[in-house]
């Protein structure tokens, strides 16, 4: 039994035509000998005016009824869709998260997948050609409902993909693959053909919203060929995949950019056992992710502390680390919003030297000022006034040639 | 543990208003130191709204999936409603029908229920205050989601009830309570204290749209008090019970009607064996209420089949009656929609005769032609001619004393 799994984002189930238009997809799947997993998320706008509902109810609505309420969305989508299947004579059924069940830890809102029963969903598949699965959503251990946050439907996918050991796991979106860069910026963007796991997780945290982060995990974990592509076109998109030779031969395979980003600073704080933990516990308590982490050497027992934040928790930041300043006695507290975070990312770069300073020097030919640094196996990331983006990427895509990949990569 | 089972219909839940109007309720049930299930129907006007949308999608919708789609509404009503619990430090939880779980056949559209796990219910009501439980809802034995029929959350609240053996039953609604005939009818209509359920199920299958049918039938089953009263007031409704001295001493207690109904006659039918199974199988395929059959004594071999059944169903059954008339060899086929069903109800009058007798001369004396008579144990219905309805019902009403209940019955 070939299964392949498709999944389709909030714009490709907006209404009865562009179902339709899934249909088609899936009915040519079926063509070609596979059974279907259809992993639909809510019509576009459902889950926002479920939001929005809620929050006309309350504040701070309970975590575990929000899922309840928002999990509804997924569920029309997959009544609907698998009506539409039926009335073409496609034997076919809709499966809710807690029908599959996808099992999941109780972190109402932000839960992960624990288990998936691949036995049930096998023996579905072979009473059914196609199964209508709700994305986003599973049941914790007390068979309550959980969503999985914001994009959960590519997570679901890419798991049920691994769960069923399906041939690819499709992810159908309003672009057609992923790109060297951010191609409104960047007129000579070329879109990949491959990316590996780790390159797609690197760029998905600089903000490509391409995937949700924890899906490429799962894809990495499991070793699930996950393909991005396009609703509204037959070309192929990119594959996301393990690394093979061809791609270590690239140094650099893209160019990837954060504008959600502010600085802060802590000025003179005493250089002390445990000084990090005073500030950085607090923070993490409050659900602030902090990025970039600097600290300069101390200079007579006195150090300066920098990380970058996202901008819209920019006033939570501010309290927290005004209570800070007093603890710690620090003597200033400074934060910048104008700023940007630029990445060039390659798995090639595990075994090529010297691209750090090719950066570094692209950029200081083009007087991009560097704020910060940081680097990890297969990323170096640099902070520049935001004025500097557009120029920056550009001048990093040149400098590294992306507009001629070798292999497409 | 004392449990009450409060249920509320579309309208007591219609905004966030209504919904605060329902939790006062459910804070006084507390306060009096009960537990309380909360069983609540859709917003009013959402499930129109899903069923609309499904038509869009399909002439005709696969049932399965069409309980998918609506079940959705009732999922939204207790999840807002128990957000407001929690806001106002109720200690409460939401409770799907396949959470319950509430196990019905897989009749999708119209199951009937099976079992409920009452211990599962119990133990949360052990660790709750409050349990917010969709009605209408319940899950087949394959975990697929199932719907009641409209009107299925009464039945789902009653079931419960009986399942937790719980203290009452409240079934908030628009109207205050049973009144002895239509109000709007006759002024001198009179709240009633009690019905019982055999009065109750009379009533109800004459058309009274107080509680769906199946939830009597259930609370009778297992002598559940169902208190039926408004959730725009205070005062007490009418409690629908087993029967007791004081009701067997009332002969009438209540003057139904109903005037959706159209009478059929097929003429000259040869009277043979079989012959009334010709008629009515088809009828029954098709899903064709038939109701008062009166067959007249043969005159000559040849006899006359009359019946009544819904106006609504007036087009499918003339279809069926032309096909019939063929096979049967019948002469003619008439058909009459001025009709009007009026009934005189009360479990007294098992113990009473001459009732029958009362009403035929009040209805002589008003010159209102009956058409068609049938009689049960404790109700007699007359068929009358539509415009006589208003008349009939106050006469009927007076000459019983109705406005005058010795016990408030």
């Amino acid at each position: 039994m070939s299964v392949l799994v498709q999944k389709f984002g909030g714009t490709s189930v907006a209404d009865k035509e562009c179902m339709e238009r899934v249909l088609v997809r899936v009915q040519r799947a079926l063509e070609q000998g596979h059974k279907v997993v259809v992993v639909l998320s809510a019509m576009a706008g459902e889950t926002n005016r479920l939001l929005t509902m809620a929050k006309e109810w309350s504040d701070r609505p309970d975590p575990a009824e929000m899922d309840v309420l928002v999990s509804t969305g997924e569920q029309t989508s997959i009544a609907l869709f698998t009506m539409l299947c039926k009335d073409s004579g496609v034997k076919a059924r809709s499966l809710l998260g807690h029908q599959a069940p996808i099992t999941t830890d109780c972190a109402f809102g932000k839960a992960r997948i624990l288990t998936i029963d691949h036995e049930r969903i096998n023996t579905l598949l072979e009473h059914n050609d196609v199964l209508v699965v709700a994305g986003f959503q599973g049941a914790d251990c007390n068979d309550r409902i959980t969503t999985l946050g914001r994009g959960g439907s590519d997570t679901t996918a890419v798991a049920i993909a691994a769960a069923v050991k399906a041939k690819e796991c499709e992810i159908y979106t309003d672009v057609d693959g992923v790109y060297t860069t951010d191609p409104n910026i960047c007129s000579k963007a070329r879109k990949r053909n491959f990316i590996t796991y780790d390159e797609m997780l690197e760029t998905a945290s600089m903000g490509a919203k391409v995937l949700q982060i924890r899906s490429v995990e799962f894809a990495k974990k499991y070793n699930v060929p996950v393909h991005v592509r396009s609703t509204f076109s037959d070309s192929p998109g990119t594959l996301v995949t393990k690394e093979d030779k061809r791609m270590e031969a690239v140094m650099v395979s893209g160019i990837a950019l954060d504008k959600d980003q502010a600085r802060f600073t802590l000025q003179g704080v005493m250089d002390r056992p445990g000084i990090a933990a005073a500030i950085y516990t607090p923070l993490a308590e409050a659900g602030v992710v902090v990025d970039m982490i600097i600290q300069n050497t101390s200079r007579e027992g006195v150090t300066d502390m920098t990380f970058t934040a996202q901008r819209q928790d920019l006033e939570k930041t501010l309290e927290i680390l005004e209570k800070v300043k007093q603890e710690v006695g620090a003597t200033d507290l400074h934060y910048d919003t104008n700023v940007c975070k630029v990445s060039v990312i390659g798995v090639g770069m595990r075994h090529h030297s010297g691209v750090a300073a090719t950066a570094f020097n692209a950029l200081k030919d083009e007087n991009i000022n560097i704020l910060l640094i940081s680097t990890s196996e297969i990323k170096i990331t640099c902070l520049i006034e935001e004025k500097y983006t557009e120029l920056a990427v550009r001048t990093l895509h040149d400098t590294f040639e992306l507009d001629k990949g070798p292999y497409g990569g």
